[in-house]
């Protein structure tokens, strides 16, 4: 038991530096970055509030535990913002093995069975295949949307963003967890590009 | 439909302001003081996490919707640190009052269905009975313990705590959702303050 308890929170000790991983996207007001580990906190609550615009089969038990562990690899690879990326929108490979590096490294802090539970609901998220993992990702990619759209435009400004490009690197991967989701924010995230 | 986002967005966005509210306590690493979305989003993942120090009857995942929505209040009101109420550890009168206002405002931004059993689910946190509740505040007293440990005493430095205080302030209500948690952490507690 002690042992256990000693593993559990040597994670949790850890797991404390997300505070510290920043974001390109801002706060809402716009007064400063966002940090991974309060991002993890608010999709967590995106998904207890939007839990209707998720598919059938979809558990938001689930997606809440996923959304709450699903940056901590970034504690070693830091954020990699999405429209910095040339337009792919995906990790490279380079970074993808770092990520699979650091959950090893991350996860591994913990007891045997909630390392190996925790690092697969991760890789279950990255692997975005199942009907939890699609409105996971859903969330974590209107999040930046809606912060952008309340702070003048954020990382559309920064990055020198088209809604083409919005709607090609992002809204796709919104549409494909909550349909119904991106089809209400793209009427706003429209206006906005056409003020 | 289109009303109903409106109002969860407005909820999610002030939702966001929780970043912004400072707690006494810092991160793990000392380096600045924790805001009250990010402590949110750790204490989630500490139920997560420490699952099995829950008692018979308690849900972990209705003890993780709690505690992503326990501190909202805190965006009118602050956070009012435990050691800094003479000893007290209570809220007053007046807080409490303060605090039921706020949630009224905060969850009342919400579609009525929400606003109604989110609001209950604060309101059971607050009142402490229950036994996801009660495991609940133990996470949400343990976690500051945790980083004071980790900073050289942090807030007990600040307001000059004894562990005699620590330990009928916080350590009494860790072991009432808690008892294994407060036995491992008491241990610890118990060396640092004889250090």
């Amino acid at each position: 038991m002690s042992d256990r308890l000693e593993a559990q929170f040597a994670f949790l000790n850890e797991a404390d530096r997300l505070k510290s991983v920043l974001r390109a996207t801002t706060l809402v007001d716009g007064s400063r970055p966002e940090n991974s580990g309060e991002h993890s906190w608010h999709l967590a609550l995106y998904a207890l509030v939007l839990a209707d615009q998720a598919g059938p089969g979809v558990s938001i038990d689930r997606v809440i535990r996923m959304l709450l562990i699903h940056d901590l690899v970034e504690i070693d690879v830091g954020d990699v913002p999405i429209h910095s990326q040339n337009g792919t929108a995906h990790a490279s490979d380079e970074t993808q093995a770092a990520e699979a590096k650091a959950a090893d490294r991350i996860f591994g802090l913990l007891p045997a069975d909630l390392a190996s539970s925790l690092r697969a609901l991760w890789e279950e998220f990255e692997v975005s295949q199942t009907p939890d993992a699609l409105f996971a990702k859903s969330l974590d990619r209107v999040q930046p949307v809606m912060a952008n759209l309340m702070s003048d435009g954020g990382t559309w400004v920064t990055y020198n963003v088209t809604h083409d490009q919005l709607e090609s690197r992002v809204g796709v991967k919104i549409a494909k967890g909550a349909p119904g989701l991106w089809d209400w924010v793209r009427e706003r995230t429209l206006n906005w590009f056409q003020r």
